[in-house]
């Protein structure tokens, strides 16, 4: 998969500069870079690592005196981020899954294939499954009986997508990922411990030796367009109406999304987040790793929660979050501040009551 | 899967009014109810939607007016979710992985199969194993060497059984679950970075080059009657005796049980719980979404804690616990509202020290 | 697989007394073990158990009186895990995949496998893959086009290796491990809410609109040798340069190495431990279950850190943290420690004022 420069320039909307017929096959760090690599020094401390390396062709700051770098062409990225994605799409060689649907895959008669999906070896399509054309269904996936798949999809090795889960266009999930079976949900006969702690505040009066009856979930999962899960990440079907993830949000490894979750567009949780049962999140909410969000509570648009933070409210629209209990970020560090220095507090308040005390010649 | 207003009724236990001939395929909330849905309305605040859908018979609180708001029949629910857990039991059309034995599986010679077990496309059962009558394994499967499951078991796609587990009956297991394969044990040859932290409170004496050895894992996994494990949740062979989990025990997504660990009856675990190696854990504890708990301690029965807790001592039976590390309930609310005021009191000491030392005339 | 007790102890480099020809087939607690089971009793309080058992033969601490114990022999183990780590690999019956190559395996043409490889049914390897000398690829496996593993892997079941990823020798993967997947990265048009909240700690000036724009991950995984990942755990691909796990590292379960992460040699994360994007982590770290890292940082060499802290900054070699935001461990406890006394604490300041008020006669 080779590219001039200019035709990676014009890919990604940038100046390019030099001679731009040169024939590009991989991206590298500056010092790595081989002949055929474009070099990346998007900021001016990544150019020493030029001479190093091999590369004919780097994309570059804005302003960059590139001749002086000993390169032949220079690709000019404004934001480089961006330039980054344009650029990363045009050279992933992909995982290569093959197409066609291979002779060892399981594919129910019912099931509706759209135009060129491919289905790679030992994977299982249920009964009355719909899969959008375009779509790659990898190694070893499963979708269920009903599951309505958009088309343009890339479904990773083992992916499991349950009965009746509907998805929209370009979904993009990675293995493991697990979408639209049981959430967990159970109930016993009486109020159980959670429910006497709950109402308490901290006491469980008698131990009960009670059961936990299962709650099934009906209400199946519904997913938008360009939407993105990481791998073993988990979204459970709801118990009444659908678990919801709205247009273009991505998500990242090894999170859960619980049942009757509604999620917004755009959202970015990284990895590891937990979104408890029945909550609300709005629209472009990032959540940083480890995020845990209790069940039952609405978080507002824009919001922006920290690594490690533990939601345990309603969070307004807007708010940056941290801690455990979540807090204003200003009022975390606030009060992180004063608790590094409350040793030392300890010591001052000791001495006032010395000196307190004398003065009294009381207490 | 059609039942009648009276069946549903009639199966829960719970009285019905009207026509209670209708006939229900499906559960719904009452504004997106059609008229083969039973909509749920708990709760008076839920009865509103019901004139925005088209449900002819709904799931009510005890008491409600079922003829002013529009029913044609209607199902009390005295304690409404387990009233919920009958009900859906009842109208869940399940994953339908399809009857009998798959061509596509690969099932040992000497496995032994109950009647009626299915076992879905691409499933792997090794040899010796048991599977007991009636249960569903799901496409993917992997039920390894010796393993032993017992009655009406659902293990659901890609599921992972290791070698010679013993699993009682009515087990659950959600894709990706993992049971039974090594846990992560190992040692070095001297005392190692966290042995020396441990024993020393806080310093590693010496850069260290040492190597970990492997401790094989042989004691295998025991899990009881009627547990449930969520999705990507691992439940690790303990080394010598076997990693435990008592009868009716439900564990959610993404949990990870570790070696040795002996958890009891009827325990409940949120998603994202990490219990460490050979700790104990009662029976009918609780534990919140993302909660830890060390390495071999003991939880005592009707053990609840918050979602977020991290447990790094044993907890007595009956205690509400939260924080990090966690302490009481309300420990810990008294702490954290201590905390939030923590500024405020550093400014009152200051004016203190001010007060006093002009007082004194001195220092 | 019958060991002699002289078999076992050369093989362990221990001392072994008595009828050192009886044979042993496996290991267990004092209590629980039968005549052909070796007791492990490492410490004097386990010794009482033995009574209660039918063990012959016992692995004892150093200096124990064997034969008023009523054994027949024993092994004195003077680092007594690191005994149980060569006796169990001799016991250890494994998972029993199979030799060869199963019928049901989908192996293509170009991939290249060495002597003795076996692979259980309904792997997938891909085209140009190669796997190393008698390595075992596990049922349901999936190893993508142009990978690369060492000799002597042992991958268990639904293990995934992404394409081109490179793999040292002796590696070890438990069911559901996913390596050399796409890293989630990220960007927006514009700077997005994350970038906002960061450069204004705490503000989101204008809800935006915008759309996550993907940036592909074209750098892969390199793995060194002897290393070992646990069931469900993540290693994603770098984006230009490869995501790295020294040689002799072990993760457990459910963990997260994010893209471009760089790990050092002999590490040992605890299960649930998630290292985000870019993060360079040193040799011999030691990380407890549920300890988060930020992006960006670094960690030095020999640092231990205890479970669920959450490290957002650079930490030196050689330290011990704990806590979120991580600090030294001795710094921890006493904020804690100070924190736990803080309600007294105030209410002692509350004295002071009403003292110092009264001395002063105004206020």
């Amino acid at each position: 998969m080779a590219h001039s420069v200019a035709e990676i320039a014009a890919a990604i909307g940038a100046e390019a500069v030099g001679d731009t017929s040169i024939s590009i096959t991989g991206a590298a760090e500056p010092a790595q870079a081989g002949p055929a690599d474009i070099a990346l020094a998007l900021k001016p401390e990544f150019a020493a690592g030029l001479s190093a390396g091999a590369a004919q062709a780097a994309m570059l700051w804005p302003g960059a005196e590139w001749e002086s770098l000993g390169l032949k062409a220079a690709i000019f990225a404004p934001r480089g981020r961006l330039a980054m994605a344009g650029l990363t799409r045009m050279l992933d060689p992909g995982q290569g899954y093959g197409a066609g649907v291979h002779a060892s895959a399981v594919i129910d008669p019912s099931a509706r294939l759209g135009a060129d999906v491919s289905v790679a070896p030992q994977a299982v399509i249920g009964a009355g499954a719909t899969i959008g054309a375009r779509s790659v269904i990898g190694p070893g996936v499963y979708v269920g009986a009903g599951a309505e798949i958009g088309e343009d999809a890339i479904l990773h090795a083992h992916v499991r997508i349950g009965a009746r889960a509907r998805i929209g266009a370009r979904f993009i999930a990675q293995p493991g990922a697990t979408i639209g079976f049981d959430g967990t949900s159970f109930v016993t006969e009486e109020a159980s411990n959670v429910e006497q702690a709950r109402s308490t505040l901290g006491e469980v009066a008698e131990s009960r030796a009670q059961a936990w009856v299962r709650i099934h979930s009906l209400g199946g999962v519904v997913i938008g367009d360009d939407v993105e899960l990481g791998a073993n990440t988990c979204v459970d079907a709801g118990t009444i109406r659908p678990t919801q993830v709205g247009n273009g949000t991505k998500i990242d490894n090894l999170c859960m999304v619980g049942h009757n979750v509604v999620i917004g567009d755009h959202c970015f949780f990284a990895s590891m987040v937990g979104i408890a049962g029945s909550t609300r999140i709005g629209n472009h909410v990032v959540l940083g790793g480890q995020v845990g969000v209790s069940d039952n509570i609405t978080i507002g648009d824009n919001v922006v929660a920290g690594g490690g933070t533990g939601i345990i409210s309603k969070v307004p629209a807007g708010r940056v979050v941290m801690g455990y209990p979540a807090v204003k970020m200003e009022t975390h560090l606030e009060m992180y501040k004063a608790l590094r220095r409350l040793p030392r507090l300890m010591e001052q308040v000791a001495a006032l009551q010395k000196a307190v005390s004398k003065a009294d010649g009381s207490e």
